[in-house]
């Protein structure tokens, strides 16, 4: 059976300005790959509704899973939980289990539940919590939707509590094989090498390093005896490699 | 007028299976805002023919600008300026052009022409090419969409050939007021201050240091004096900022 497919959306014009540097889709990337869920695109768009709207639509229908970042705090522009809503057709008002667990976050640290501070329990009719270890608010699941916060270590705790529910597939192996050559020395060898091992993706990515050319080979598969063979294939036609 | 709009296109399967912390897009990002162009979206697909046209299509239909960056090296895994020719219905070939180009640099420095080198002299018909400082391979333009290198350094460097070719807008311009107090306890007020400042993006964007939380808003306009004014009133409605 195939691996489950996903994509990761992340919501924010601070991303588009090039303001704030995206870590959150890289750090699920990996995480990803760990569980074999098969990543096939990150979208970056920017805090407006009916964009929001249009891809959650887009993305949920073309692959299994869609994980959401950012735009679901206490302020004006955080609009992603009604976009989400929307999208799927649900409504959303303060409900009660989200109430209750921002309560217990802020009674237990004397902070006051503000009116603002309620917004955050505005999820979606019929979705599932996820939860916020760290500062409470929590994000959703709407079935295979996951909506989850932007700031780096509440999207990273939010990932750890998630990724063990979802049913995962094979994880993605890899072995990387460096060379100090230039990417252009090796491409018939490494093209022959590609069609000789079918089971195995393999990429070459390059470097320069004190301006010398250098190439990471890089082989793929949830096979892990197909990548074993092309990796000591790929040693034996690069004996100079590391 | 409104200022033109783009997107940016990141190919390469090392971002999405984690390996690879994407940069290419925040850099350019920061200097699209600069020129005055919009960027829209920032889309991570895979190394795969039918994926790449499909966006390339799509991306180009909506935006009036299309960056893309990633898969035009001389190995088997390199099929960007083919997909891309497909997606704009364009033969590519080996052009005169290009050759002469690869030519020239591997001359200069004493560096073999191999039939893997000549792949990256393969320009869709029509096409201008994108000078390439580095390491002498050239990007291209298709109308408007810019088919450039993924490793950093030359992406750079062609991203600095190209902008000034480019009819720009208004600069994206933007102050931000940092605050030590956390999102929600500023979220009324800074609602209000959206209302009364129309012509200015208000953005929030809440972190974490030392145990402390603290908001950094950031206004954001093309029209100097609005984002002066709404900046003041930032400052007057938040004076513990800095």
């Amino acid at each position: 059976m195939p691996n489950p497919t996903a994509a990761i959306l992340i919501i924010g014009d601070e991303i588009l300005t090039g303001r704030t540097r995206e870590g959150n889709a890289h750090h699920l990337a990996g995480e990803l790959v760990k569980v074999g869920i098969d990543l096939r695109q990150i979208r970056v768009i920017s805090d407006d509704h009916a964009t929001i709207v249009a891809a959650v639509r887009a993305l949920s229908a073309e692959h299994d899973h869609l994980f959401t970042s950012g735009g679901i705090g206490p302020t004006h522009d955080d609009i992603t939980a009604d976009a989400v809503a929307a999208a799927f057709g649900q409504s959303i008002s303060v409900r009660e289990d989200a109430r209750a667990l921002l309560a217990a976050h802020y009674a237990a640290r004397g902070v006051e539940f503000t009116e603002a501070r309620l917004r955050m329990a505005r999820i979606p009719e019929g979705a599932a919590l996820i939860d916020n270890p760290v500062s409470g608010a929590p994000g959703f699941s709407i079935g295979t939707c996951h909506v989850m916060a932007g700031v780096p270590n509440i999207f990273q705790a939010m990932v750890a509590g998630l990724l063990p529910r979802l049913a995962g597939g094979a994880p993605l192996l890899s072995r990387t094989w460096q060379l100090m050559l230039a990417e252009a020395a090796i491409a018939d060898d490494l093209r022959a090498l590609a069609k000789a091992h079918p089971a195995v993706s393999l990429g070459s990515y390059p470097f320069v390093t004190d301006g010398n050319y250098g190439t990471n080979l890089v082989a793929r598969s949830t096979d892990p005896a197909a990548l074993e063979a092309a990796y000591a294939a790929l040693q034996a036609a690069f004996p100079e490699g590391q």
